[in-house]
């Protein structure tokens, strides 16, 4: 007990912290000596080289237009800081111009759905992004009015010069328990877009797509250097997930890859079940935070807070993804005609998956 | 240092490991205290549920047999004692019955491959099987003798009544610095295949084929359980990978992954370049051993030694694969139409990648 009592955290655990600690690296280093430390890091992390994470400001059951202006308040703090930072390109958590309501199967969330082109979460980062010269990647709920007012989960590219220049729709929209975001909107229509803009070539996977190497893979091949993950996902149910997929996207395909959650515990006014057995509840887990930078070398940087609201700002040298590219040759090595052909033949009604079975077994009943 | 000097190691680091330990997990051990571990094994691991990993046994310099010989008595004392504990599926590292040696760009090496269906290793590996009712997935250089002793990289499956299934191989060959093993085999020509044994449906990714996510899909499509990752890779170059690339790909792909890595320093009677501006050299870095299994809920087993041979024994309840496919419903939300026609477009000689270029900017000089 004697060495652990010189770290122990003074007060009981903290909502969300991980046993007292708002990170594993500040865990970690409470405990691990400064030069064992150093080598943990090489292997967790290789070596070292913005992003928002952020709560929602108002109860949800305030005026809808109140917890909008409340997070608008916070989230203008937080890019204005950015800014002043010299931050380029920013990225914020999925959804973030709302609670991540989708849990309770109500309808009436949809009341924060804004076109793609001019809602008000969309002004505030063109006004935002011209003011600090700063490209925005914004992810909102969009109603698309020129559609029948279909409800899309959506990301809003934000150029320097405060024009948007385009947008792209979640590819692959989860059914998992809380997730079942299939009730609010479907499976996107806008392909792989790769946004090119002054700053460099850019994409968005958007949380759930995070699961699926071949979006992952798409972007890459449509050219981006960097693809964002705006997400939100709670401790439950992803977190040993989430430090690897970013990571092995960023490996396998020679870009970098910013990885956004959301951050801290939603309570709904009306209960709801999860298809789990469990009690009805107001609030479905808590969003662990955790934002990070993963690079194509397989570094990455620590994670901001799994606790607090937070802004991580990395240098990324994009020339590093060629230099990784020419060093892997992941690219020359892929065999993509191989997969060109599996794919199309896996997607045919009579695939037969090759098999190969042992002739010594006996037959089957 | 009061609390550093507790846990000190006595002797000097050995070699190849990790400030003074065999592994991530024992340094971590040594270090944070028990309640917090649970927490950083719970985020670093997911909560938790055989594998042979083997340095050389005699120098490169003694006859080619000789050095056969010394593994062979060796891997033969490791699986008797795999068969002692009740193991049912084996999978060796990537090469196992000889040394590293395609660093080296000499051919004399390819004096240790050997036919898959009846070469020493094969016919070994067939009596160990059927001795302890087994099955053995074995990676060796093949000449392949029916089309003009062609060399290819393969492993070999042979089933529990001791007769060879069939092999595969493989898919994917690096041009990386040392690991230039194009000089000595190419792009193997047996596709993706699943091989259905008494214990289970199970697949070999070897080596380098884990930084290509296409590899492990293909695999997972056909209809894997397990997927055997035999290897061989040095710290310097995939340390940080190596912990990722498994994990990630049992998640996406709903089954197991089984990394194996070769450990030791191997030495090399002539001295050769890696291509880096290095000085010429004998030995090209410390493989790593630390495999360990990776499940399809995002958990998995601590590692191996880094630095010494081992067996790792891990109990796979098979049904998890499909539990977990059900919950997070990949295969459902895949879109792989999308992929398919998408890589279609990608191999096309005149495919032009979905740019979205920034209105705003000045036109290209």
């Amino acid at each position: 007990m004697g060495s652990e009592a010189l770290h122990e955290p003074k007060q009981r655990p903290a909502e969300g912290s991980l046993a007292g600690f708002e990170s594993l690296e500040k865990l970690l280093k409470a405990y691990v000596p400064a030069d064992k430390l150093r080598e943990v890091t090489r292997v967790l992390h290789g070596f070292n080289q913005g992003l928002i994470q952020n709560s929602i400001k108002a109860p949800t059951t305030a005026p809808y237009h109140d917890q909008q202006q409340a997070i608008f308040k916070r989230v203008r703090k937080l890019i204005n800081a950015a800014g002043e930072a010299g931050v380029k390109i920013l990225c914020l958590q999925e959804a973030w111009p709302m609670p991540f309501a989708f849990c309770t199967r109500e309808k009436q969330w949809l009341e924060f759905a804004e076109p793609a082109d001019s809602g008000p979460s969309v002004r505030l980062c063109m006004e935002l992004a011209k003011r600090h010269n700063m490209v925005i990647v914004s992810s909102i709920l969009e109603r698309d009015e020129q559609h029948g007012d279909t409800i899309w989960n959506t990301a809003v590219v934000i150029g320097n010069n405060g024009n948007v220049i385009g947008k792209h729709r979640k590819n692959h929209i989860p059914r998992v328990g809380d997730f079942n975001e299939s009730t609010y909107y479907l499976e996107g229509n806008t392909g792989h877009p790769v946004f090119e803009t002054v700053y460099g070539k850019i994409a968005i996977n958007i949380c759930y797509g995070r699961h699926h190497p071949l979006n992952w893979m798409a972007f890459g091949l449509n050219g981006a250097e960097i693809v964002f993950n705006p997400s939100a996902t709670v401790g439950e149910l992803s977190e040993p997930m989430w430090s690897i997929e970013a990571r092995n996207a960023a490996i396998a395909n020679n870009y970098y890859v910013a990885g956004i959650n959301r951050v801290g515990t939603e309570h709904f006014p009306n209960q709801f079940t999860s298809g789990d057995g469990a009690p009805a509840h107001s609030a479905f887990g808590h969003f662990y935070g955790s934002s990070y930078v993963a690079a194509p070398d397989a570094s990455r940087t620590p994670s901001l807070a799994r606790n607090k609201d937070g802004l991580l700002i990395a240098d990324l040298d994009l020339n590093l993804n060629r230099q990784v590219k020419d060093k892997w040759c992941f690219q020359m090595t892929g065999r993509h005609n191989l997969y060109a052909k599996f794919l199309n033949d896996y997607i045919q009604l009579d695939f037969q998956p090759q098999i190969i079975r042992d002739p010594s077994l006996q037959s089957r009943q």
